[in-house]
């Protein structure tokens, strides 16, 4: 493989059993919680709720333990896990005394965070670097670590939708790297992770390794990827709402959406392009699940008052026999970061087995955890859970 | 069978490849509608929104056409169709032109409607005769309409719980109605349809043929019953949602259901002791689907004005990682005939089915349209679904 | 007056008593139920319900009778009444059997339904002579219904913010207008109706009467005029809510108002720069009320399955005492047309009070009725009406 | 006065100028949120948001300053106010570390809590007793903290509604406690508190000084009293929205109250008669504001989930112009100990005032704080906020 011309081809070796998770977008909400709910997992000191893989049809699959999950990663920001943490708390997203409790848990993994990347503008000259350092970032966390496995997850903020699409082989894109092309910085992470075989995740609707080049060079490396864009809120509830009316031929006649965010996500989602990246990923759903297209509006407001809360209110319209119409609305409040850990944790238990099962390429049979699933169309909740099941059943 | 000392045993000969349906509570809203629906689908007057054996995977299975179902029913009250009809149109439920073009229709349905019979009680002698009188009219029904087969189906104001108990045996029920023992309406109506082996199918929670011995009744005489409570709003919305939470390991704390309902089933409910039935039927979906009990309310209010539209709120507070408290709020609204309706004709025409195919006993995989499936706990919807598509698949 | 350069100075000398209504965006839905509903009023076919004019307190008022209104108006768009009424009927916002009563009352409307003008487009030499046919037909309405006095009513669909600022004097804008000026026609028809001592009625966002030249006006020819962008909706709804939490000193920190139209009204808000009209008049109010700004966020979308059907959802988190965080949610639903159609019947009959009473100018104790009351600050509901009431008392 | 007979007709002899708040119900999570909170007004820690008197239109009447209320209370359970805080804390509805700092104000505030007297049941002879003991409580009280003033207050768990009709004069009703009749403990306090000269105010729907006798008694003893049963919740959003129906002439046919509570109020309320009270004090307040009676109910469920948190959804239909069907949807979630806090210590300040001022009788003009207020049938919640301030104003 080194003969295609990878930029660090070598694969780490194990030096035991661990596996290692990181996190890029390492000082923002999620994240944090994932540091917090991690160490408390481990120390016993919540329940394992919000969890898929803690439940029963999960026992017997020898998933990685909490105990064998190193945590590391990059940020381009200063990283405060505490501080992060506490702020949260002040929110009411959990409880003043779990932070206090695992204060020290947060500190280890505030020092295992490393300054991160940014994205390629025109003319930067220096991507090949940029990509090298953040492997060198890996391997020495693996090294330190023993991981003999390593997640990379993008838990970052949203970038915007790809101006123009980029070169579709793994060499073209390293090409176009080293040239000086615009390059999202969640490609380049893409890059460095799948290139040293490790996996990689979009948890975000940035472009990440969904473009074909990093989906080849997944499968050049025999490494796996999965994404995108955590399904954690409305469209959630889509996903097991929408059925319904499929499966009764009730006919929806309007499906609006209006999601209220508070944090950061929602900020730079209303004050940078990346809204359509957001909006897109979530309109595609209610027309896969019914088998024709209704009016489906998503709209997305930045209300800074909610902080990391966020409210999904849906407005549906549907006809019934004889045409009467109907209509359902519901209102789904949830604080993003608790929504969102916990699947960042399922996934990284079951890309870790694919990696231990030499398992390559995309996996579709995550789909149950993604709004917008890489490799299936497969949109309605039921089915992604099935599918998921039954995946894991093939032995 | 005659020997097993049945009230009239033997089965109609059929003349031709007709199905009749039976409506009890031929004058009411949801019987209105069944026969307004009917009509209309016959004339090709409304698209087949509503009815779930109009989908894709129902096609191929050569179930009974609109065209070959002959409508007719019992009531104790006056029967009226074109005047029930109306004032839904009224309130919005349907279109008053679809009224104005399908009257004579309506005015077939009413002449065909025959007076009911009330429930026994103590020391009423003439159970035996009742039962006869209704098979009278059954039979005579089906030969007027050139009948094979016959579904009859429970849509009458709900009954209260039974008070004790029925005898276990269909020739003990049959003696104890001979005592006079009190028995309720909807088990004479059960026992005349599945003694003279015409199907049974209880869209009501009222005792219908759930007892033991109309059930053994049923495997005698060769035939089949389904039932019970037709699942049209807040349940049918339950059975979508509650796997959710299930499936993310989201933990629900309390889940408390308000119904409003403004139509005579409203009125009944609340006024008789038939709220009991109602609440029962409603209540054990959740912990049947999270596998737990949390806080699980159901509230029934009768509020006239909403006439013949329900509406249901749900109110749902869980729990996600790290102890964060969430909730969910649904309101969901719609008319209760054209949500029911449309399923009393998919029961027919599968029903119909079971009988072409010379199946026997309960059908535990029309569960889809019930509160409280008979033969079967299995509560959520995609799974019912699936369960059904799985016995049509079967061949 | 004539002096003073006017197009058409002479005020129409009264015949009888009646009063003219003159609606401007006479083929809408809006107009169309005031034509309806006036038609079902002088007939006694509707019951007054929804208009404020027909509570106790304004009886003894001598409020000009419905029989004594004369109803007409101007639309670029062909205009159909009846086949309007039919579609709105068909949505359920009205009985179709009202409609099929009243169909010879909505023909009679049609006929006295004058094609409209154009806003002046810069360059366009005729702007005199748009106004002088405005005139003419009103002119010709009153003479020919034997109308006293004339009330123009702006119900058309919703025209951008003005691009730059008009001139500020009667004098200035009539040059500007005779020198190609680009003027909306919104003002055109303000120009018309003041200067020729008509009532000027603004029941949109548009600019109107608004602007100074036009404010100055009415009170040069004597007469009167009020505005604007009737309160129907979403904001009624805050302008009763919010005084709740000024008044038991609740913080709000977030308002977010999301609005749903199907109807053309809804159409062209979200094609043309109109939203911004609407969105500015919706956003004062809250600070208003509360004394100081939270987040409050106003958005519209068109969803066409809605027809005429508007739904306004409104989050709003406050504090309360010791820090706590609560939420209130509300959802309304109506019919857009006869929420407004009331309003414009309210506002005529008083406007035409303050005619016969010599009023001059703007007319702040009309706030009640506006989104964005002209001539006074005042947004809480209940102070409004009580500036009606106090207003009206005075003799 | 002596010589009318009373228990204990002294008036304590004022040493200085503070004012006394005595809380019966002193350990419940009301009582204990007023005592956080004062504590937390007093030294800064807390904005005064929530308490209306802190509002501009309250400046310049010299109410009591935080600094110069005591604070004591009678509880039949024992009080733990920092444990009942701290459980609060972690439902959210106050910051921990707001409780830590004021841990020890809490502990001032248990020593001063009593024990509580108990309900007469037929034939207990000690009734007088019960008087003079919960009287001396208050002497001793208001000696030891230099209270020229002193307001008991009824924050207690609700009492069912009067069996039978109490005597009606205060000497026909002391006759009828030392006889041995069954009287309420809120009556019993009522008596106590109004005897001694001090102003009772009734924050509950229980019986307290409603009844005629007492009454006469807060007359003859020359002090005040107001209630009943503190607008915290629900009833302060339908006071405020209600008026909007009226005064838009909006016909409402329907409005439906359910509440869900989660604590001790809840659960009292599902588990004795006490509902009755609730929901009678609910339900007069429509039809008042109105003027006519739609379909009202009210709907009370104990959800423990919920703890401290209350829910109320209203769901009101109501007719527009010409027929059409529309309906609001409302949801409040507050936290119910931190919504009737703040109205208690309003209360306890103007009623002082009252007392300074030399005022007699019933306080009608405090309406805005009541669900049932006593002594008028005001229930608009402006119309209330306008008598108040018109009192305030007179001097």
């Amino acid at each position: 493989m080194a003969g295609q011309g990878s930029f660090s081809p070598e694969r780490p070796q194990p030096q035991n059993d661990r596996t290692g998770l990181w996190l890029v977008g390492a000082a923002g909400n999620v994240a944090t919680t994932v540091a917090l709910g991690l160490a408390a997992l481990r120390q016993g000191a919540t329940p394992p709720i919000g969890l898929t893989t803690e439940l029963p049809p999960f026992e017997g699959l020898a998933l990685v333990p909490w105990s064998h999950l190193a945590l590391g990663g990059h940020d381009v920001r200063p990283c405060d896990p505490e501080a992060t943490a506490r702020a949260l708390a002040r929110e009411g997203v959990m409880a003043p005394d779990l932070v206090d409790r695992l204060a020290p848990d947060l500190d280890a993994y505030r020092q295992a965070v490393q300054p991160g990347v940014h994205a390629l503008t025109r003319g930067d000259q220096d991507g090949a670097q940029r990509i090298a350092t953040v492997q060198s970032h890996l391997r020495a966390f693996m090294e330190r670590n023993g991981c003999a496995r390593l997640v990379v997850m993008n838990v970052a903020t949203t970038e915007p939708p790809l101006a123009a699409p980029l070169p579709e082989t793994p060499d073209a894109l390293r090409a176009a790297i080293a040239d000086g092309a615009p390059v999202p910085a969640s490609v380049l992470y893409a890059y460095a992770a799948l290139d040293m075989g490790a996996a990689y995740v979009n948890f975000t609707p940035s472009p990440g390794a969904s473009p074909p080049a990093l989906h080849a060079l997944a499968e050049a490396r025999g490494t796996v990827h999965a994404g995108s864009d955590g399904k954690t809120g409305e469209t959630l509830l889509k996903s097991a709402l929408a059925p319904l009316y499929a499966m009764r031929n009730l006919r929806v006649h309007s499906w609006f959406g209006q999601n209220l965010l508070g944090n950061e996500d929602g900020r730079s989602l209303t004050q940078t392009g990346a809204l359509a990246s957001k909006v897109r990923t979530k309109s595609e759903q209610i027309p896969s699940i019914l088998g024709y297209a209704p009016d489906t509006q998503v709209a997305i407001h930045y209300v800074p008052p909610l902080g990391d809360w966020k409210v999904a209110w849906n407005h549906i319209t549907f006809e019934g026999f004889l045409g009467t119409r109907m209509t359902t609305q519901v209102t789904w409040q949830g604080a993003d970061s608790t929504l969102a850990a916990p699947l960042v944790l399922d996934l990284t238990r079951l890309v870790d087995r694919a990696l231990r099962r030499d398992e390559v390429g995309v996996l579709p049979y995550l789909a149950f955890f993604f709004k917008a699933p890489l490799g299936t169309g497969e949109q309605a909740l039921h089915r992604q859970f099935d599918m998921l099941l039954a995946h894991l059943r093939m032995g």
